[in-house]
This record gives structure tokens, sequence and C-alpha cells, in this order.
């Protein structure tokens, strides 16, 4: 009878054995709530099992990995196995919240083969979910591995509800899926340069983070947690047997995926686990299986809200190039220094930490799309463009400019000249810098994804760390929590941003419902909120791109989407134009506390409040799809006794995302603890709320 | 008549009509020796034809380039066509004469397609043959090329012998295959790990230059001059057709050969010809076609002999890493402060300008062949070498130590820190180094021979100028020429040099009478001459492996093999044993105002008298293949009423490359011009005579 139960367990590929029994170890979370099981079976394959609650979440699983030469999937015998318990708690530079308990138990499951070559397999058993990752330590005939192939798989219990992008390579751009698992196909977004830079090799493999909602209420992210020296994970989708499989990027060498030094580890493959989509919103499992900050003295690494030359291109009004196709000045270029001088004064007048300046150096013209080398001179200001004036009156002003570095995917290009580039912001008194990477990268072969790349981001994070630089990086890989260790790593974009708002089909209503519980898992994400001006029509009659949203919504942003770097993307002259609503953006904080979810549900809906960190004035954001929504919001996160101030951003009368963006109602109330009242979300819309104490 | 002499001329590939003969040009080489002709056929497409002395020596062959979206090969109408004469001369920094003159005509053929895209393809006739390069002027819509492919043919006009090695995307250290062109097959070549990073992939692709007799007498070599910014060019061999096709090296996308911004020019393609083998070894053509120096001031550029701490690992009897398999010192480390020191004082009492030590800096414990990025740190030497002291005491010898960078092919890792080991270098009062490419190339995907390395290697030669540092490469792609434009690029291994003789099958006798018909003609080789124990079994008696050479042939080595950079590769202590035949090597210069071949024959034997630069001295080396040879030499390059001192190092008696390569014969003599007397060379023999004046 138990040999049955082991055989329906394991399937067909497990033989139930002696063998197997004696290797089986079992770990619990501290509460009791998540247990992993690992066990070998006769053949000395690794397996292992997730339950949550009581429940299956991942079912028996392979585990193990393939290298050049060696087998890592298979021959093992358990060496040694130890169970530990840990709680500490720690506190991050900038975040959601200002404490981050980590309380887990782990189990080291140490494996020898016959050729004696030992692997470790970490499980941390966190409440809220998994960890694990493998192991390679130091030993005699082994310095390095070049990994083939990583088998760790996901073995779902059902066909759960999965929002997910493809498995690209090159980019994160895209518009998310909601879909069975079991119905996982990438043909659709695999058109060419429906993004730009993509490469989809695989129709059934996805990115991580990957959000799933299971028919019993189980809600589970697959994720990763310290992305460094390996290839992103992306997973491959067994839509008939409902199981995913790691897949790393690969080297262009396809058949090797990273190479490796002993002593190696992994990333961590995280399994996050919730019975609701709040719990994953507030999970801190990803920041936890990441190392501590390296940053030694962390006071000058300041979260900030920042305007910029930026949007005016994506609407078409300005240029980042200087020159036209016949080298004469265009005239339109976005980047000179009066128009510079106009950004700083806003910043300066409302408040803003920091002024963006794209296309303000040499290298605009004609290199898009082009897969060149040696395009951009990070040391070089167009001639229009006088950065030792600007950076004076930048400083006279009380603002920073922030450096741009698109190094236009010319990656060693850029290696080459960072110690310049650095120093030549140093100089100008920069202390942030925005770096791109649009492109097919060079390395030629590589991927935005790949090994090579991943080290690269490190290197940048790093290297600005020496230099006392903050950094936000745009088309560089998905954030895997790798700024707690470098908090000087503020944010990225890695994903689809407002930008394809101004001149594609855009984000649809209930994307920014997604975001949060797929890409931002990872690490904050800079969205660029606060379109005023939400129709292209107004720029020029001829475009019809809209933001699919209402301006409140674009308001709620800023406190949904978690970033310690926020930008008021919009153009100085629409913000003037409506200073009432614009006070929100100036009022809301990039730095929290405390963080509550009051409501989520993925891809409908999102309400959250947050304590601003330093004071006891909160801010509360509310975000939905395309459907209206009313809320009923109780203020019981509010200390007792206290009075409060609050000016209430709704939607609008007859607000609409499509037909009617712009209505804002402002309403200031007095509050306290344990009040209640309804909002009111228009189709596409948002509510956001400054709650400040008198 | 007309019309069949045309349809001769072209075979079936062209049909003649009125626009061909419209756009037919010839010119003349200065000296009426060599002539092309070009012409479009009725698709546009564009052909060539090289005579040399009245004959055909390059029968009509097609031109072109196709590109990403751009086909720049057929279509084309004659736009305009200019014809130039040239005559000039120059003074290389360094070299095997001391003023080259350059002597030619000039055809600037001007295309234009339909699309209104130009392209000029530049034509140079010389008396010694014939380059020619492609042309993309600015021009409006053309930004950027991505080359797909090159067309340039090269019909023989019979079944040639020729002289080559594969073409490997990642080695030339290949031993030279003597064939028909019809039998030309890399198959044998293509064993795993025959050269330990090799990469072919045509069987009938080979690498340039390759060398070619024709029945008639005629020499051809084709090679390519000022390799930048593009793949190197390797050929495609058509065994029926007897035509060669340019092969370019491609990137990592193996569509796409290279991308190049506009203007744009290619390498050029060289053919040198001549009636004998010794006008090849003459040749100034690949020199020519070159760009001038860009070094203002080269005063700091000096040729140089040199020692050092390297042949003692490839023989087994030192290390270059430090630690052992356990961690801890090995005992046999080559490059400790006490070995520097024997070499240093060796140097000095020699006259030899340089110590290299290998195996300085950390890193080498099990680096090799495992693909691996961040291998070796440049600035830190273990911790038995004690730099800053033995340079110092170096610098009180009168001897530089010459720095060695192995990149391990992590080349970007390289890059990163290259301006810091530079400075270390200069620190350190080093301004030589040897660099090396061991392993396949980090970028991976990227080859040795490809566009992006070619660049590299020039960066590095640029890097390293404005340090006024000189560069040695090991494993770069082989030379072109671009000595002549950065002349601080002393040499390049690029070919199977002397150290596969210390443990492999080594080198035939004959591989050096093939190099300077082949690879040297592109530029200097560090091939390391000067064995003494050329048994490896005096070293360990269970080793087989030997030089292939007599001693006196190491001797003449120093004269046939040009390069401003000689090592006196044995070590000290072999030398010590032999001083009476050491004292050619102390004597020998690296830098020449005059040379002679006096004769030759490739594969053969190479007989050449040089002069020293600033002096009167002569210098005559003279070897041979696996044959025996006796050759009478006449001194009539010697001034008229001068008396000189012939010292003459000949093969001993019995002397034999395989049973007897000891021996030396060692006579001095009174000569002067007009003298004529008989030289033996052993089979695997050769002979050096040092003539000085009196």
């Amino acid at each position: 009878m138990k040999k049955y139960l082991l055989l329906a367990l394991f399937g067909a590929f497990l033989l139930p054995s002696i063998s197997f029994q004696q290797t089986l170890r079992t770990i619990k979370s501290p509460g009791n709530i998540s247990t992993i099981t690992v066990g070998l079976n006769k053949s000395g394959e690794i397996f292992y099992k997730i339950s949550y609650r009581g429940k299956t979440a991942v079912n028996w699983s392979r585990l193990g990995l393939t290298t050049k030469g060696l087998d890592l999937s298979k021959g093992f015998r358990l060496r040694d196995a130890t169970a530990s318990k840990h709680d500490s708690s720690w506190k991050p530079v900038w975040g959601e919240v200002d404490n981050i308990r980590d309380n887990y138990t782990e189990l080291e499951y140490g494996l020898e083969n016959e050729a004696g070559h030992r692997m470790t397999l970490r499980f941390k058993a966190y409440d809220e979910g998994v960890g694990f990752r493998y192991e390679l330590p130091e030993q005699p005939g082994l310095q390095t591995i070049q990994v083939t192939d990583e088998l760790s798989e996901f073995q779902m219990t059902g066909d759960h509800t999965a929002w997910w992008i493809p498995g690209d390579f090159d980019s994160n751009e895209h518009v998310y899926s909601t879909s069975a698992i079991s119905a996982i196909d990438c043909t659709p977004y695999n058109k060419e340069h429906a993004i730009f830079t993509q490469h989809i090799v695989k129709m059934k493999n996805v990115q991580t983070p990957i959000a799933m909602r299971a028919a019993s209420g189980l809600h589970i992210a697959l994720a990763e947690a310290g992305l460094a020296d390996f290839g992103a994970l992306h997973l491959e989708t067994d839509t008939e047997n409902l199981k995913f499989k790691a897949f790393l990027i690969p080297s262009p060498d396809s058949t090797i995926k990273s190479t490796n030094t002993l002593p190696f580890h992994s990333p961590w493959r995280a399994v996050l686990l919730s019975k609701d989509a709040a719990g994953i919103l507030e999970s801190k499992l990803i920041l936890n299986l990441n190392e501590p900050s390296k940053i030694e003295d962390p006071s000058w690494i300041k979260p900030q809200k920042y305007v910029g030359i930026w949007w005016e291109m994506h609407v078409g009004k300005a240029s980042w190039e200087y020159l036209d196709a016949e080298g004469k000045p265009n005239g339109r270029h976005g980047a000179t220094t009066e128009n510079t001088k106009r950004y700083i004064d806003f910043a300066a007048k409302y408040g803003f930490d920091g002024v963006l300046v794209e296309g303000w150096n040499v290298g605009w013209e004609g290199w898009f799309g082009q897969w060149k080398d040696e395009v951009f001179d990070f040391a070089k200001p167009y001639p229009d463009y006088d950065i030792d004036a600007l950076s004076r009156y930048a400083r006279e002003k009380g603002v920073r400019l922030i450096m741009h570095h698109e190094t236009s995917s010319a990656v060693t290009s850029y290696e080459r000249q960072m110690d310049e580039a650095y120093a030549f912001m140093k100089k100008h008194n920069m202390n942030t810098v925005k770096t791109g990477y649009v492109g097919k990268i060079i390395p030629r072969g590589e991927w935005h994804d790949g090994q090579w790349m991943n080290n690269h981001y490190l290197r940048v994070a790093e290297r600005t760390a020496q230099n006392k630089i903050m950094v936000n990086m745009h088309e560089a890989v998905r954030p895997s929590g790798l700024h707690r260790t470098w908090p000087n790593w503020l944010a990225c974009e890695a994903a689809r941003g407002q930008e394809f708002n101004a001149w594609s089909a855009g984000n649809p209503p209930e994307h920014e419902c997604i975001l949060p519980f797929t890409r931002i898992l990872g690490g904050p994400m800079d969205y660029t909120p606060g379109i005023f001006e939400v129709r292209m029509n107004s720029y020029n009659p001829e475009k019809t791109e809209v933001v699919h949203t209402t301006v409140a919504k674009q308001l709620a942003l800023y406190v949904t989407l978690y970033s310690p770097l926020q930008m008021a993307a919009d153009l100085p002259e629409n913000y003037e134009k409506r200073l009432d609503v614009f006070q929100f953006i100036r009022d809301v904080p990039v730095d929290w506390s405390d963080t509550r979810v009051l409501n989520a549900e993925i891809g409908d809906y999102i309400t959250l409040a947050r304590r601003e960190k330093g004071s006891e004035d909160w801010f509360l954001g509310s975000i939905t799809d395309e459907n209206p929504r009313s809320f009923s919001i109780k203020l019981d996160f509010l200390p007792a006794g206290k009075t409060y101030e609050a000016t209430i951003y709704s939607d609008g009368k007859g607000a609409h995302w499509k037909d009617n963006p712009y209505p804002v109602d402002i309403v200031k109330r007095q509050v306290k603890r344990g009040d209640q009242f309804t909002i009111n979300l228009a189709a596409g819309g948002g509510c956001a709320i400054a709650i400040k104490q008198q």
C-alpha cells in the first residue's frame, strides 16, 4: 500500500525504494505553513515537493544541473543533511517598510556522486514561500563548470490561471497575458519588432516572475533572487503536465548557459505562496534571499523624485539627436541649455530632486537599430548643451542633473568608457545615472538576460557605488532583489513602461494591476507615471495614441507602483495647467516606513496605504483595470487619537480612461483611525489620497 | 571575332555587350609589369582581371559586397573612373630596409546603382602586385551596413602548387600543407584540440596569406593589408574551377560578417606577384597599402633582443602557476624573484635589452581551457615575485623587464583592466608587453579573427602607444602590415611557433622555409628561435620531442625570420655551455637598413643577407628544409674597397636535425666584396655568418 502511494506520488519516473525513503528530508517554515520535502530516487536523482497550509503547492519535481562533461543530475547519494532555524531582522536603506524580518528554516542537503563530486541543495522555508539554490563547494579536480542545463522543475497541481510574458532573451517590454497554464503560447508575441529588440525562441517559455492563482485560491509566484554570474531564469511550460522547468538564457555558444568557477552557487529559485493576492504583494522573500548591503556607508543614497527632458521626445515634440540627415542642427533638439534651465527652474520651484536630460551627448544621429559599436561618447555634450553652465545653475537652484547613458547596447564600448563617464558626472555634480540598453547587445550574440550581461549590470552597480553614484537601468534584466545588496541600484525599467503609451498600442488598463505581482516583485520599476495630457492628438492631430488611464489613476500609481525613484513624467507646461492635481505628485514621498495592502486581485485592482518614512503621514493609492470599482476604505492603519487631513484625488464625474480621462475631483476631509468611506474608481481609473497629520 | 574573344575571356558567366566594353578600364603599374582591367557586365556586376608581364595572373573574377537589405554586387553603372600615378618613399621606424618606395598607378572606379547607392573600387597597380579595396562614401540614407558576404574572387590560371593552412577562425598555429589548389582539403586538420583552440568550419577554406607557384614559374601570394574593423580575410577554394573566393570571419550572429559605418572602406586585398620566390620575400606591397605611422614621435620605440622565463615552462622544468591543486605553493613556480634576478643578470652580462617573465601574476591555477571570465589580475603579482625589487634591480642592471599579459582570451575582462595594467607597467619601468589570447574568446561567440577582436587588437596597439608601450601579441590575428601604422606593435605570433617543438609533433624542418612566404608577409613574428638544447629528453628521459633543427639553423633564423623583437629562447645554462655559438645571437641585430635575398624557394631554402641599421656590418642567414644543400655565396653586396671579418657558423661534420643536431663549426675569415665561397647546410640545418667591418 505504501509502495502504491509512492508510485502515485512520483509517477513513472521515480521508483520507490528503501534508499529513497532513507534520503527523504522535510523542513517546515517557522509558522508551520510551508513544508519542503527532498529526496533521492534509486538512480540518485533529486526530487522535492512543497506544501502550503497542508496542501501540495508544488508536487514532486526534479532538481539537478547538467554541465559539460559532468552530469550533476543523477547518481547522487545523500552525504549529509542539516536543518537549522534562523530569525533576524534588517533595515533596508530604502523601501516599502523600514524593517524586514528574516525568519526561516534551512535545510542543507549535501550530495555526492560516485566520482566524489559534491553538490549541496540549500532550501529555505519561509511562511511566505520557499527558496532553494544549487551550491558546488570547492573540491579537488573540479575548478570550473560549464552549465548546459538546469533541471529544476515546478510541478503545479492544477491548471492555474497565470499572468505571464514570453521568455524573451532580450526584452521584458511585453503586454501581459492572462491564461490557464495549459494555454500558454507565445506565438502571438513573436512578430518581428513587436518590441524593437526581441528574441523569442520557444513558444512555451515564459519570463519569471510569473504569478498564478489556483482554483483553491492559493496564489503562487515563481521567481528568482540574487541573479549573479548566471543566465536569467525563464521557465519552459509543459502545458500538458502543467509543469514548469528552468530555462537559462544561454551564452552565444547556445549549448552553454553559464560558465562558473567553484565555489559556486546558483541564484535562488523562489516560490512565493499566499492564500490571497495581497500576500504576494507583502512578501519579502526575494529580498530576504539576497545578500545584505555591500555599501558600508549608504548615507549618500537618496530616494528621489525627478522631472526631465524625455517625454517630449516620446510625444514627438523634440528629438534626442541634434543634427538632421544633412548634418545640420535640426532645430528640434530637446537637450538644449535653455530647455534644461526651464526644467531646472521647474524642479526647483516644485521641490523635485533631479532633472534627467536625455540626448545631451553626441552620437544620437542614426544609431538606432543599427547594431553599431562605438556609438556614444559619454563625456562629450552636443554643442547646444552647456553642461558646465547647467551644472552650476542646477547647483545654485538646489537641484541635481541626472545623467543619461544610453549605451545603445554597445556594452563593451560602455565598459571601456565607464571610468571616464563617472568622473565626468562627478565633475558636474551629478550622482544619479539612468543607463539604457536599447538594441541588440555588443558583445554580439549575447542577450540582455544572459550571464555576461548580468555580470555587466552588477559591475555597473558596483562601479557606480564606488563612485557614490545611484543608478537606474533601462532595458536591463528584470530585477531579482539585488537592490538589497547594492542599494544605490535604485530602479530598473525591465517591463513595458509608460513610454509605450506615447507611440504604440500602449499598455492596457490592467497593466499596472499586474506589474506588482510579477515584474516588480524583484525590485522597483522606473515606470514614469504622472501623465496628465494623456491624448497624443493634443501634440499632433494625426496621432491616435492615448495613455489608457484617467488622470487620477496616474496619481495613484505613485503609491501602487513602488519605487524610490519616481519621475513626474509629463511636461512642465502640462503640470502648470493643473497645479491643484499636481499637488499630490509634489506631496507623495518615495520612501516608506510601512505599507498595508487594503485589497488586491491580480490584474484587477490594488489598494495600498503607505506611511512616509520619518513621518506620520500616510498615502493611499487605489487603481483598477478597465472596470469601474467602488471600495470601502477603513482607516484602521492610522494610529489612534490623532487627527489627519485627507486630500482625496478621485476620478471626477463621468471619468473614463477612454472617453473622459481628465476629470479629477479633489476633496479634503478630516479623518482619524477607524473612519470608513467609499472611493469610486472609474474604468481605467484610480484614487490617490494624501493623509497628513495635523 | 571580337565577340568570340570576349566570350572566351569571360566564360559563361558574363555576356559581352556594348555596356561592358564601355565600362572597361585598365591601368598598368609604373614599370608596365602588372595590369589591372575592370568592367561591368550587363547585369551591372563587377569583374576584374590581373596580368603580369603580359600573361594573365588572375583571370576574370567577380567583385562585390552583399549587405543586409542591400546588395552591393550588381545593378551598378559606372559613375566615374579616375586613374592617377603616385611615387613617393617613406622610412619605416624599423624594418628590413630603411627606405621604402611607394610607386603605383591608381584607379578609382566609382559605381552607382539604381537606388543611387554609391560604391568605389580602388585599385593600385604596383610592379610587384596589385591591391584593391571597397569604399562606401558618406551618402544620404545609408549610415551603416551589415556585411553578409564579400564576393571578391581570385581566378587562378592553373592548378598551382600552394602552401596553405586551414581557414581556422581561432588559430594560425597549424603545420603548412603543400598541395595543388585542386587538392586543398582541411579535413586532416579538423581533429578536436589538434590545436587547443581551433575552429575549422569549411574544409576548403584557407587562411591568407597563401603562397602559390605556377608551372610557368610565376609566384603569387594572396593576402590582405590594413585589417581594421572587419573580419579577417580567408579564402574559400573552388577546387574544381581553381578559384578562390573571399570568406570573412563572421560575428557570433553568423549571418553577419561585419557591421560598419559610412564612410567605410574594406581592408586591402593584395595579390603579390613575382617571377621567382625571392620577389615575394622582397615585396613591400602590404606595407605600402597600409596607412603611415600614427605615432608622431616614435623615438621611444626600440627593436629588442630579449631572454625570459618561458621556455623552462614549455620543457616542463617550471610552472606558470604558483599553487598546486591543494592550494599550496607547488615549488616549481618559474616567476620567482630569485629566478628573475638570474635572468636579469644573464641579460645584463650578455647585452640583452629585456627579460620576459611569464606566470608572474595571480590567476594561473586551473584557468586553461575553461573559458572562464575574470581569470587574471594584471596588477597583482604572486607572493614569491617581488616586482618592486625586481624592477629596481633591472633598472640598476640596465635591463627592462618585459610585461606579460595573458588575457586567457577573457578579452572584455582585459579591456576593463587595460588602463590599470599599463599604469602598473609604467610604474615598474616596463615599456614592452607580450599579450596572449589563449583559449576561446570572451565575448563568447567571437573568434580570434573576427571584427570585434580585430578592433580589440588595434585598440591595444593604440592604447599601448598612448602609454609609450611596445606590444607583442600572441594568438592574435595574423598581421596585415598594421605595424607600419602602429610601429609600437613590434610583433605577433599568429603562426605555429617554436613552442610546439617542446611538447608536440612539432614543426617540420621546412616550416621556417614557408613562414616568410605566408604568415610573415603580413608582419614580424615572435618565433622565439635560438634553442641549443633541442632534445626534450635532456629534461625528462620520458620525453621524445625534439626541435627539428640543427643548432646552426637556430642561429640562421635570427636573419631569415625577420622581427624587430627576437628572443634568445633557450635557458641561460644552455647558452653558457656554448658561449662560442651563443656569440652570434649576441651579435645579430634586430633592425636593418638593407636586405638581399641571395636565394629562396618556398618550403625548401632561404638565404638572406642584411645590413645592420646604422652600421656597415652584414649578417647572413641560410636555412634549409629536411634536405642538405650547398650554396655558393658571392659577397657582391659588400661595398668595394673594405675589408671584413666573417664569422661563419656552419653545421658541423655529420650534423643532421634528427641524428646529430648539435655540431657547429665556427670559422673566421677575412672577406671583401666579390669573394665567393660555399656554405654547406645539413639536413634541417643552416648557416649564419656575421660579417663585420674591420
